[in-house]
């Protein structure tokens, strides 16, 4: 099996350098940081790193947190969760946010080397679809990622996160259960086709197909997760209301569900009584709305947990790197008050 | 004036190991860096620490933010601020998260340092009411430090924040003017004296003398600022309100505000028909509510903003570190739903 002595004898570099490359690479220049890793790769050095890694039991772990949208509701709840495990185990936590614009191959590896050039031990990237291509960044940063709210094309990363389309499916049907067929969406923008927010519109979709309930293209309105966003796509579905006749309708979040509550009322309309509204996050926003939210709940809590204590094993464990792909965590119904039953004889 | 050769010398340690431990002292054992820090000092080294700064101008600089109570919403606003102009400055920001058990000196001090070691250029530090006697501490940080939301009790670190005696008796001063005489507070726990939370409770109390306002201890109730401690607090001041017949409520922070108006929805009582609410902060959920909250805005991005200018300055000016103290912002009053006007007759 290849040493650092060998890589440095490969690549012509001493071995303190090699040292430095492998273990600090923000010391080193990017060129020569590269002939190390190239050397490293050939001499199939890395099957080591168990090695490495095991000697990581006796140090205090930290682990980086990127997330974009770190302003939005639902960042205090997933930090909760990931929060309560690290304290448990002594961990510390650094945050970096990505900026929206910058949630692109190239700006997701740039966050991922800034981060890990923060001494992290490992890395929890929030809510950032990871196309495949790159998986040459991800061995590139060397130490273990964990996906949370998102996942990876290729199934290459753990990725921890709720069924968006059959906890969406299950919004529609518990609609359905109280008696409501005309049943709208708010969903998020239809820009980014693999990410979460669009699974949940389809999971909206196959359940009206399953319940042969009525559909048009008014039925759903669009915005950007936000409350503003969940405003405006509700006075869109009320213009056309007459004509559509909507009981109900399920919100992609809970902050564009409280938004179209508003909008609901400022249109002299209540919720629940004339129009029901279900939301998706369970933000503890919805406690603090009047009437309070019937939602579905992301566990926000669990997903950060698991993530922390799946990293934790890989860091900790003698160096079986297992599990990647999806790991769904269970989401469910809260009923609250937005939602109101309706009989078949008053539809 | 001092060189590094000099410190050299006097602490009997190599100069590249003095430059290490001035430079990335996270690179040096604790009792070398002392030995250096010690020479330092002696030799009135830090005097020549303006050249060095000066050469921060050409690197991309990073600030670090610690904050207790991440998951508090005034985070996401804050965040806003300081991130706003950091980007336009092309400043990287990393965050770490103060847990509450850890608010004591000691505590600080190693966030501190684990931030610093994160290699930031500087950091702003949230929310944390500083003592004055641990200013060996912040000298021993070496980084330039602006406060935001608290102030230290000497002054001698830049703090950015609302004047919060001022801004209450202005929320207390505003009920006034519509009317009010039987003004309740609902304030935080007085657990610690020197904190802004405290500050408001004076506020009000100045005001309720001021105006010459009917008071009692019944007028006061207590929580943790947070929504359920809002909801408890009111049901405490509804339960004695047939003797104190308040009309209306000063909260000390938005969320405990919101709570106040569901606990008075449930108690089949109207806002602000019955009891008028008046809140702190102005969240952005205070949009959402129905009534919409009137409140006193802290201008949260415009602190943010100013503390990141602040550091900016002292890191790419020439060295002048002016501008100690308390620098306060200006509050407002945003006029929303949650406050009703009560004419004589009608009291």
């Amino acid at each position: 099996m290849a040493t650092i002595q060998d890589i440095a004898k490969h690549a012509g570099i001493s071995i303190a350098t090699v040292s430095r490359a492998l273990n600090k690479p923000e010391m080193v220049n990017v060129e020569t940081r590269e002939r190390v890793m190239h050397a490293a790769k050939k001499l199939n050095y890395f099957a080591n790193e168990n090695t490495k890694l095991s000697n990581v039991k006796n140090k205090k772990l930290s682990l980086g947190i990127i997330i974009p949208y770190i302003t939005a509701f639902y960042f205090g709840e997933l930090y909760s969760g990931i929060s309560k495990v690290a304290e448990e185990h002594n961990i510390d936590l650094l945050l970096y946010e990505l900026k929206s614009q910058h949630m692109s191959n190239e700006g997701i590896s740039k966050a991922l080397s800034f981060v890990k050039q923060r001494m992290v031990d490992g890395i929890i990237l929030a809510s950032c679809h990871v196309p495949g291509d790159y998986e040459d960044l991800i061995e590139q940063v060397q130490i273990p990622i964990a996906l949370v709210l998102s996942s990876h094309e290729n199934g290459k990363l753990p990725a921890f996160k709720v069924d968006d389309i059959r906890s969406s499916f299950d919004a529609v049907a518990y609609l359905v259960s109280r008696g409501h067929r005309h049943i709208g969406m708010i969903s998020a923008l239809p820009t980014e086709p693999e990410r979460s927010e669009q699974l949940r519109f389809r999971g909206y979709k196959q359940a009206i197909d399953f319940y042969n309930l009525p559909y048009s293209d008014s039925f759903v309105a669009f915005g950007d997760m936000r409350f503003d966003d969940g405003y405006v796509a509700m006075k869109q579905l009320l213009a056309n209301n007459e004509k559509i006749e909507l009981t109900a309708v399920f919100a992609a979040s809970d902050e564009m569900a409280i938004g179209a509550m508003r909008c609901i009322h400022d249109a002299g309309l209540r919720v629940p009584e004339d129009i029901s509204v279900i939301g998706y996050d369970n933000l503890s926003v919805g406690t603090m709305t009047t009437p309070t939210l019937t939602t579905i709940e992301q566990p926000f809590g669990q997903i950060g947990s698991e993530s922390v204590r799946h990293l934790m094993k890989v860091l900790t464990d003698s160096g079986q790197v297992t599990g990647k792909g999806n790991f769904y965590l269970p989401h469910k119904i809260i009923e609250r008050e937005s939602v109101s039953e309706i009989t078949l004889s008053a539809k």
